[in-house]
C-alpha cells in the first residue's frame, strides 16, 4: 500500500486530494517561487485527530510533511514538491471561543485573520497582529512565521498575543503548551519556541490567542511628501524622538511612490518626492497628530492632516497601492530586512548604491516604526536572476552590519537558506537544528526548508 | 590541582570567593529556603571573557555550575549546595549604551532593575518589566526568569522586552541572539527560548532590551474597599470588561488588608474588607480613572479618587506594606499561581475552603489585571512544613483547572519541581530535558534546578 493509499485509507478520500490542480497550487506561494514537481497528495484536514493520523502515517513511512494554510507566505516555507504530504489546516478555520472577560479567544489554525478580526469586532475586539496579507493569511500561519506587519512598533507582533497553542508533533502526538492566564513561566517557553518557527517543529492545530478591546475614538491620519526619502526617514526618527508611539508610520521612496501614484493616475505628486504616512489612534490621537505634524513641517515636509474616517482611508491609499504598482513594473522579489529605526536613512542610502551598482531597480517601503523594510527587487521573467540575488546578498549584509537582520516578518523559508549562517553563525545554527532534531528525530517536518 | 585552584589561578583570587561568608550567601534566596551545605567557590564575573573561563573549567572538570544575580528569587532557582561553583553576574552591573533614537539599551546582567530605571529616567526613558522586587533584583534575574510585576497587562512582561541576548554556553563559547531591530524571525527564537530559562541553557551574559518614552502626564489612583473579595474581584472584572486598561489593578484579601492596615496603623479600615487599588495612567489616565470608580462605586464598593502623585502614593500604602505585613504574622511560603482573570473568584473561594479544611492562614493577593494571585502560606519555623506543601499541591492542582498555570512569575526552581509534570504532561516535561541537553549536553548548569 502506497503512503497516499493509506492516507485515503485513514481519512477517507474526501480528505486526501490528488488531483493534478490541487497539487499544482501547493508547489508556490506568494513569493513568486514554484518548486518543480507536484508532492503526493494534500490532507485537507478537518479536525486535530486528521492531522494526528496524517503526522502517523507520515511517521511510519518517513515522508516528508509540509503544513500550509493560506500559500500567502512571501518564504517559500509552505512550498510543497515531490515525494512530500501537503498538510493543510485551511478548512480548520473555526473561532471556538471568545472570551471576553479574559481577552482571549480559542482558534483554529486556517481561520483568515480579516475574517478572525470581523468576528471579534461584532463583539468590540479585534486581533492586533496585522500582516500587510490579512485578508488572505491565516491566523495559523501568522504565527508559524510570527507575523509583522504595520502596527508592530505599539501592539507588538504575532508572538506577543500568543498564549497557548495546540500542535501535533511528527509522532502525531497531540501536545498543549501555554495556558489562558496573562502571565505563566513554568518550565521553557516552548509557545515562544513555536511562534515563527515555520512548519520545522510540528503542526500548530490550535491557539489561545490574547484579543484587545477595540480601540475607540479618532483616529487621525497624516500623508506628507519630502524631497528625498533621507528626509522622509528624518521625519520618521525625529517623531520616534519626540516620545510619540504612531500606529502606522510608513515610508515609500521615490520610486514606490511614482509607481503608486501612476497606478492611482494621482495630481500633486512631484517626481523624485518620497512619503511619509502616519496614522496614530486612542486617547491622545489628534494630540499625537498634531505633534507629529509639527515634527513633520520642522523638516521641510509637505502634509496634509485628517481626522475624518474616509478622508483618512484617502491617504492610505497610495501606500496600499504599493503591491498592485510594483506588480506593474515587472516581476519582484519582496525583500524583508529589518534594521534599528535609526539606521534607516543608512539603509535606505545603501539601497541607492545597489541600484547603481547593479543597474536594478528597487523601490523600498519601509514601516519606518519599527525599521523593517521591503525592497522590491524588479527583473524580467519568472526566475529571480542571479545578479538580484547577488544584489540582495549585499543587501542582507547591509542589515546585519546595522544591527539588524535578514527578515523582519517573512521568515526564511527556502528563499534566505543560504543566508541564514551569515546571521546566526555556525555554533547557533547547529543549536536550532539540534533542537529542531528534539521535537522531529527523524526530520520529516518541512524538510529543505529553514536550514 | 582542584576545580577552585583551577578558577583561581585562570581568573584570580580577587574574582573567586571562598570564604564561609562568601559560601554562606549563596545557599538561600528570598524563599527561604535553604541549601544544606555550602558550594565550592563564588566567581565574582566582572566580564564576558570571567564567565567564559569559568564555564571552560566547569565543563572540562564536570563541575555544576549554579547562575546567580542578587538572589531575590523566590523558587530557590539559584541556590547553591556542595559541589557547585556559584557564577555571581552581580558584578557586571554596568549599562552600556542607551540608544533614545531606537528605544533600546544594552545593559550587563547584574545591573538592578530600580537603578537602571533611575539612569534611563535621566534621559526620559524606563524599563517596564516591574517585579515587586525591582530595587533588588538585577535585570539578569528578571531575564533569566521571565519575572513578571504589577503593570504586566498594559505593558507586558519581561520576555516583551528583550530584544536580543549576549549568552554563554556550558563549553563556554559566547553566544549573540537576536538583534537590535524591533521586528526579526530569522530561524527558532532563542532569545525567546532563554527568557525564564533559570539557568539551565547558559549564562545570560548581556541583554539588548527595549526602552520606553516616560509615561506622561497624569497618573490616577484609586483605592475601595468591599465587603469581600469576590465583590473586589468582580470589580476588576467589570473595570476589564469596560474596556479601561489600568496600569495597576491590585486585590487584597481580608487577612492581607488587616496585616498591613494593623501594620501601617491605619485608621477607618474595617475587619473583614477586602482592598481593590487601580492605577491608571498615560493621556486617557483621568478619565479612566472616571470610569473605573463608576464601576466600583456602581458594585457596592466605597473608594477614594487621587491625581495627586502624593495622595496616589498614600492610597498605594496599604499595598505596598503587604511583604513586611506578612513577616509579621510568621514564616510565610509566597506562593504564585496564575488563572485567567475571569476565575479569580473562583481561586479566591478556593483559597478560603484550602484554608478551612487544612486550619491554615493564607492571606492572599492578586495582580487582578493579569490574574496571577500571590497566596501566603503562613507557618511557625524555618521549614515548610508538609502540611503547608499538601494545602499548596491543592492550590496548583486548582489553578490548573481552571487553565492557569503553577507559576506567573517566579518560576519553578526546587520549590515547585515536584509539580512540573503535572501542569506539562510527561511528553513535553521530556520535550524539556531534551532542549536543556541540546545546550547543556553535561548537565552542569543549573542541575537539579526545574526538572
Amino acid at each position: 500500500m502506497t503512503v497516499v493509499d493509506e492516507l485515503i485509507a485513514a481519512l477517507g478520500p474526501g480528505i486526501v486530494a490528488t488531483d493534478a490542480a490541487s497539487l499544482a497550487l501547493t508547489q508556490a506561494d506568494k513569493s513568486g517561487h514554484m518548486s518543480t514537481s507536484a508532492p503526493l497528495a494534500v490532507v485537507n484536514a478537518t479536525s486535530i485527530a486528521d492531522i494526528s493520523t496524517t503526522l502517523r502515517i507520515a511517521s511510519a513511512t518517513g515522508t516528508p510533511v509540509v503544513t500550509r494554510g493560506a500559500g500567502t507566505g512571501l518564504a517559500g516555507a509552505a512550498i510543497a514538491s515531490g515525494g512530500e504530504i501537503v498538510l493543510s489546516t485551511l478548512a480548520m478555520n473555526r473561532v471556538l471561543e471568545i472570551n471576553p472577560a479574559d481577552q482571549l479567544a480559542v482558534i483554529e489554525p486556517g481561520i483568515l485573520n480579516g475574517r478572525f478580526n470581523e468576528i471579534l469586532a461584532e463583539q468590540g475586539f479585534w486581533f492586533a497582529p496585522d500582516p500587510a496579507s490579512k485578508a488572505i493569511s491565516t491566523v495559523g500561519g501568522n504565527i508559524a512565521t510570527n507575523a509583522g506587519g504595520l502596527l508592530c512598533a505599539k501592539y507588538g507582533v504575532t508572538r506577543d498575543a500568543v498564549l497557548g497553542l495546540t500542535v501535533v508533533l511528527a509522532s502525531g502526538e497531540v501536545l498543549e503548551l501555554g495556558h489562558r492566564s496573562v502571565k505563566g513561566v513554568t518550565g521553557l517557553d516552548l509557545t515562544a519556541l513555536f511562534v515563527g518557527s515555520e512548519g520545522l517543529l510540528g503542526v500548530i492545530a490550535g491557539a489561545t490567542v490574547r484579543i484587545r478591546p477595540l480601540v475607540r475614538g479618532t483616529v487621525a491620519t497624516i500623508a506628507a511628501f519630502f524631497p528625498t526619502v533621507t528626509d522622509a526617514a528624518a521625519a520618521s526618527a525625529g517623531i520616534t524622538a519626540s516620545g510619540i508611539q504612531p500606529a502606522v508610520m510608513e515610508i515609500m521612496d521615490a520610486a514606490s511612490l511614482e509607481a503608486a501614484s501612476t497606478l492611482l493616475a494621482l495630481p500633486g505628486v512631484s517626481t523624485g518626492e518620497a512619503h511619509l504616512v502616519v496614522q496614530t489612534d486612542g486617547p491622545a490621537a489628534a494630540e499625537e497628530a498634531e505633534q507629529a505634524l509639527a515634527v513633520i513641517q520642522s523638516l521641510g515636509g509637505r502634509a496634509e492632516l485628517s481626522t475624518d474616517p474616509v478622508e483618512g482611508e484617502r491617504l492610505l491609499a497610495v501606500r496600499r497601492a504599493m503591491h498592485p504598482a510594483m506588480e506593474r513594473l515587472g516581476t519582484t522579489l519582496i525583500e524583508d530586512v529589518s534594521v534599528p529605526r535609526s539606521a534607516l536613512p543608512a539603509m535606505f542610502a545603501e539601497i541607492v548604491r545597489i541600484e547603481q551598482a547593479y543597474g536594478i531597480r528597487i523601490p523600498t517601503v519601509a514601516h519606518a516604526g519599527d525599521g523593517n523594510l521591503h525592497p522590491n527587487f524588479i527583473f524580467e521573467g519568472t526566475e529571480v536572476p542571479e545578479l538580484i540575488w547577488r544584489a540582495a546578498d549585499e543587501l542582507f549584509g547591509t542589515a546585519l552590519k546595522l544591527g539588524g537582520t535578514l527578515t523582519g516578518e517573512h521568515g526564511i523559508g527556502i528563499l534566505k537558506k543560504r543566508w541564514l549562517g551569515d546571521e546566526l553563525g555556525e555554533t547557533q545554527l547547529e543549536l536550532q537544528r539540534r533542537i529542531k532534531a528534539v521535537f522531529d528525530p527523524s526530520g520529516i517536518l518541512n524538510p529543505g526548508k529553514v536550514f
